[in-house]
């Protein structure tokens, strides 16, 4: 027998370049900080978006009854098509018809694993020389995939003075003959905001101009608790073709099911004719897939979920963005532009030269986690140096406490 | 608004040749190809290993109970982390220990979205010039996604005459400097075979010899129904460093569960000091998770399914295997050479030119479903041209039903 001591193997580190991209990554390192003998106080996470484990956003018990069912009836323990089971694709299409002009059916809904509808949309779109706009500041999860697509990516920005939205003139200045498509959040993450109707048109009549299509995350939506209502993008489909993201994650709080859809809004057909549809299915059938299990539930979740429920957790973020919103204006060094109005996120910035011994945003971060145990997530990470994002989704004294704890360390870190 | 005839996205024809690749686009035309009104008989599906859907297959109810009890405890709607819950990565690790002569922990098993681990795998050990040993026949989800890692794929036989054996000699035949590692499938996909530990010390001390790892896919661990016992790969891990591919799917049969696993067997701990193991973490991190529900389910997945669903389902597969190989022989113009005794499949050779109007083996398949509505895998999809894969994973009546539908297909259909 031979012995060899060199192996064939390798470390990948490409891979550790994605995922420092990762908002997980980060946090795993800002968390690891937490010296709780040193605060005394317990950790409070307001570092990511998943307010499920306050009792007070307990998912509603109809969601449980589903997934209760659909295993009991065990219809749904064989494999999934790739693209997913039609009646949740049905129960999906009706669901999100109901805000459009027009009906999408289920042909025109694929099912994903969560997120992973970022990955499979970016690996249908790219091509050698093909490049993507993406907003700054961003969920970053579109950059650690992008690198792992033969895609460029160029950054257009979101404007603070403007209630973050999207510097059109940026855009189109950015674009070429090469540009695939943009990507919008809305509601946004990590910005908190909501774009009018108006807004909206103007992205999409950008994007016809450019010809290039949108990719609409709204995995947030329904989520406003602002004046402006939620439109989706689709609304505009036949403007400029739409592929919109959605999840179970946010609006029903089970980001923990993993179950998320691509919606094709198109009215006018352009992305089946030019193959964009076929392509998504293809790369589908080589993706993760989301349970059947958990597909069998979609119908009766889109059906049974009672409104008072979504109300009811509208409420709670609207309550916690008008605390978050006046009570931050008490802390020195660090302002928030824009009142929360959607998702349950906000950006605030920090007034670094006021600092005496903090010397970017994830110092800030790391320090604040040491001393006061209250985790936010530096806005280097999706894109914004010297910011901080704060998610709101958390039970209102709880809140509370962490803004509390925000001001000891802002005064405590502050040039005399 | 300008208009514009010329859009900027493409299709992806990439993607559609790597789907090309699948079993599941395969058995959808296959399927499409059934003409229930011309038969007059109902479909029998033996081309994919899924035997949930009847009743005698059905999963124990301790796993339907495992699920519910995680979705009732509210306790795992939130996000995982990347690499899995502790709970869960504990209890496999229990799990699989008991087959090996040394212990495993939580830190040497990582959570996968179903097949996702071979993606990540693959991923993992690409880089540029690098490559891969693969079984022929195989699985094909392996050269559809090594299509999209940066990975030459060489492909070694396995051998009909010995039991569907790995060539060894072919094996260092293709290897080189640039080979990372050889990929094993025990027990067998698509050829039903069982290896003895005497092979598998061949292959790991071949691997140790070429300085590769084994990825050692262990999704069908422990179904087994011949005189061959289930040995983990894992069990020569002190010889050659082995990356385990298991899955809820097969042996408690839930695919539609899509939950899975990739267990580090390498008590040297090479796998560590090369990186492997961080890369491995750093691709978990940026990939598709399974549901954090799921996950929760796991520890009494583990513990409670009774001996007794597991002795039933082998017996239920030993039933399969003997009817199935000694009805094939009473068909002409086909041999199995080999009885199924492990996993869920049998390898079946087409005489073609005793055919009188059936050309290859996609032609039989698509044949025989218009004709008989019985569906069984062309060959070619897993790298045998002209043979059929038939999965045995069925209710025996079922089974007996298709075998005679297949004699009377090849009866119709042969020379005279
Ligand atoms: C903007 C945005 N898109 C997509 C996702 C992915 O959500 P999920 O994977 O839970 O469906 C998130 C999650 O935080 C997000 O913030
Ligand atoms: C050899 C082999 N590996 C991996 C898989 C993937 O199994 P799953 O994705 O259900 O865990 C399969 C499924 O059929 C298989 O046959």
């Amino acid at each position: 027998m031979g012995k060899q001591e060199e192996w064939g193997f390798k470390e990948n580190h490409e891979l550790h370049a994605a995922a420092g991209f990762t908002i997980r990554n980060i946090l795993e390192s800002i968390i690891g900080n937490i010296d709780q003998k040193r605060s005394g106080k317990p950790m409070i996470h307001l570092g990511h978006g998943d307010p499920s484990i306050y009792p007070c956003f307990r998912t509603s018990v109809s969601v449980e009854d589903a997934l209760v069912e659909s295993i009991r009836s065990a219809n749904f323990n064989c494999y999934p098509s790739g693209i997913g089971i039609d009646p949740a694709r049905s129960a999906l299409a009706e669901y999100l018809s109901k805000d459009l002009p027009y009906n999408i059916t289920n042909d025109d809904v694929f099912l994903t694993a969560g997120a992973n509808g970022i990955e499979v949309l970016l690996t249908v779109l790219a091509r050698p020389g093909a490049n993507i706009l993406f907003p700054r500041p961003n969920y970053p999860i579109y950059e650690a995939r992008a690198r792992f697509s033969e895609i460029e990516v160029r950054h257009f920005d979101l404007l603070p003075d403007k209630g973050w939205e999207v510097d059109l003139d940026g855009v189109k200045a950015l674009a070429d003959k090469n540009t695939v498509g943009i990507v919008v959040i809305n509601p946004g993450n990590p910005c908190g905001n909501v774009f009018t109707f108006d807004h909206m048109k103007k992205i999409a009549e950008t994007a016809r101009e450019l010809g290039i299509l949108v990719i609409a995350d709204e995995v947030y939506a329904h989520l406003v608790f602002g004046e402006k209502p939620f439109v989706p993008m689709g609304v505009l489909g036949d403007m400029a073709p739409v592929l919109t993201l959605g999840s179970l994650s946010k609006r029903w709080i089970v980001p923990g099911w993993r179950f998320g859809w691509i919606a094709i809004n198109d009215p006018t057909r352009i992305l089946q004719q030019t193959g964009v549809v076929a392509s998504i299915k293809s790369c589908l059938t080589i993706s993760a897939d989301p349970p059947t299990v958990i597909q069998g539930a979609i119908p009766s979740v889109i059906k049974n979920t009672p409104k008072s429920f979504f109300l009811n957790i509208n409420k709670l973020l609207k309550e916690a963005s008008d605390l978050f919103y006046e009570k931050v204006k008490e802390i020195p060094l660090v302002t928030c532009p824009h009142r929360p109005e959607g998702s349950m996120f906000a950006m605030v910035k920090l007034n670094m030269p006021a600092f005496e011994d903090v010397v970017d945003d994830t110092d800030f971060c790391m320090k604040m986690a040491k001393e006061e145990s209250v985790v936010v997530l530096p806005g280097d990470v999706v894109g914004l140096k010297n910011w901080v994002r704060v998610s709101i989704g958390t039970e209102p004294k709880v809140l509370e406490d962490a803004i509390g704890r925000m001001k000891v360390f802002c005064l405590k870190h502050a040039k005399h």
